[in-house]
């Protein structure tokens, strides 16, 4: 049987909510992960650092294990220097969501131009931004009208480490080779599903995503640049969990579920690619250099070994429900 | 109060379905019209005049009103000479669907060459061949993909009358000017609603249907034909009820229902554009040109008075349920 052992997966872009759903999620994620960076879009935002240290005492405590780090993200707002190096020994970096785009993203910013001052002092400290990189446009354009800003960002803070969040675009690869500064990551979904497998036979909300699933072109581009190992991409699962009934619903939250199988589903796309070797970089080594963390040491072994989804994790359907996948996760 | 008085609309696709669904949805398509050309996607399909002769007295008794016509179409299958001769005084047309596009048409065509024989027959015998035009590609792609038979059929059969089906993209609208042969039918809901509203914000099944909604673009060129009162288009709502428990569901099945609705959001959309002198030929005097049908006399007032769709028709939920729209039934 075929088996491969991975080093202290990392997961980029990871959300865990509060209270009963943190609970829930928290110990899936920290099963087959040695870190995870945690998305500070809670109600309210985590925009101090007090209530940081409360979220990271909150996520280590559902957790409940020593071998998973969480890399804790800022609300984007406009911060002064103090709070800024204040927070830094805290945090990995600083998320921005364009107002109104994604769940909880109300309090994001709504003209880039206002939130230089504060790019500024990150780019001077040394502080990642993590972006959320949507325009307003219609659906299937959002992401590549926000090429532009992306790219003047680039240009305009060539110190700060930028990190497109969640790309889904072949458009957005090509954007990233071009600047030094510009990093990206990307979820399980983007590198297996398009918005066919979305709403192109009956509709499925539990593939349903922001940014959505985009086209065939966009989805190979993506899997080649991810099985290739391609030094500024990352994992970044975006898993999202909503409960059942806010998913299976009339107007369905924005979200995939996919924490507890991303290992799993990521060693069958690579392992389709030959590109087993690659699967190491991909999850964790890059990751580790464009961050500069050391995340605890844990190893996780998978195995060609057919995996059955479960239909539910509580009351969190997760992509893919039921359906057999090839590899499982035997140790971990 | 602005009123306007339509006479003999006309919905040129219809779902009726069947049983209980049947009797809960016809009576609505009869209030507000004088006919409806009814699809024969039932299980098994209508694919013989016996079937069909069955289906219309279904229809009539469940409509329960004298004008109210129902315009028959058989399933498309290779049909001999007889049997076209037989069915052609009780049809309309006979429509065609490529394998396994849309609900229960699994029986539909595969290889359009195997369907030339039929055609040659229609052509001759002067029965209209109405089409659901995708392919099996990418979901935004599929019907411009069809395009290309569309192009090879108009040109094979120049005297068959072909209408493209519920057409929802700029490009459909360009080749139905290329050639004379070729005639659409259009929904309420492509001259509204772009993929912004199924998936652009939360998922809405209720708006989720085959063709799914397109580009801004192509919602613009589509509304643009319709208030003009373009001639070689009518309306067909395509209305498709389906039970709330397989809408609101994983797996939520393609169809929006419209039919009580569409003259109502058509006044609106007409009115916008200034443009309420149009909507007898969008909704009736094109149709009965391209059919040469004389459909039974109805007069259905409309006036500029708000309206609130209701949250349901039976287990039917409605497009837009809930809304107020500008535009109601003041007399029928």
């Amino acid at each position: 049987m075929t088996t491969l052992t991975l080093h202290s997966p990392l997961d980029m872009h990871l959300h865990l909510r509060q209270d009963a759903m943190l609970k829930a999620v928290a110990p899936l994620s920290a099963e087959t992960f040695a870190g995870a960076v945690i998305m500070p879009n809670l109600v309210p935002p985590v925009d101090s650092l007090e209530r940081l240290k409360w979220y990271r005492e909150e996520i280590l405590a559902a957790a409940g294990r020593e071998d998973f780090a969480p890399y804790m993200t800022l609300f984007f707002r406009a911060y002064t220097r103090e709070e800024l190096e204040a927070a830094k020994p805290h945090i990995i970096g600083i998320k921005l969501y364009p107002a109104g785009i994604t769940t909880n993203s109300e309090g994001g910013v709504s003209q880039i131009d206002q939130a230089e001052p504060t790019m500024r002092l990150m780019e001077e400290l040394g502080i990642p931004l993590m972006i959320h990189g949507e325009s307003n446009g219609f659906v299937m354009d959002r992401e590549a009208e926000f090429l532009t800003i992306y790219r003047r960002l680039a240009e305009r803070f060539p110190r700060l480490k930028i990190v497109m969040e969640h790309i889904t675009t072949a458009a957005a690869l090509v954007l990233l080779n071009e600047f030094e500064n510009l990093h990206a990551t990307v979820t399980v979904q983007h590198l297996i599903i398009t918005l066919d497998d979305v709403a192109g036979g009956m509709l499925n909300p539990h593939l349903f995503c922001k940014p959505i699933a985009k086209r065939p072109e966009d989805r190979e581009a993506l899997a080649h640049a991810a099985v290739t190992a391609h030094p500024k991409l990352c994992l970044g699962t975006d898993s999202a969990p909503h409960p059942q009934h806010k998913k299976e619903c009339c107007g369905c939250a924005a979200g995939v579920f996919t924490a507890p199988i991303a290992l799993q589903l990521l060693a069958g796309l690579f392992d389709e690619h030959d590109a087993l070797d690659r699967l190491q970089a991909f999850v964790s080594d890059n990751a580790r250099r464009i961050y500069d963390v050391t995340p605890p040491a844990k190893a996780v072994t998978l195995a060609k070994k057919p995996f059955t989804i479960p239909a539910s994790y509580g009351e969190v359907v997760p992509m893919w429900a039921g359906r057999e996948i090839p590899w499982s996760v035997v140790g971990a």
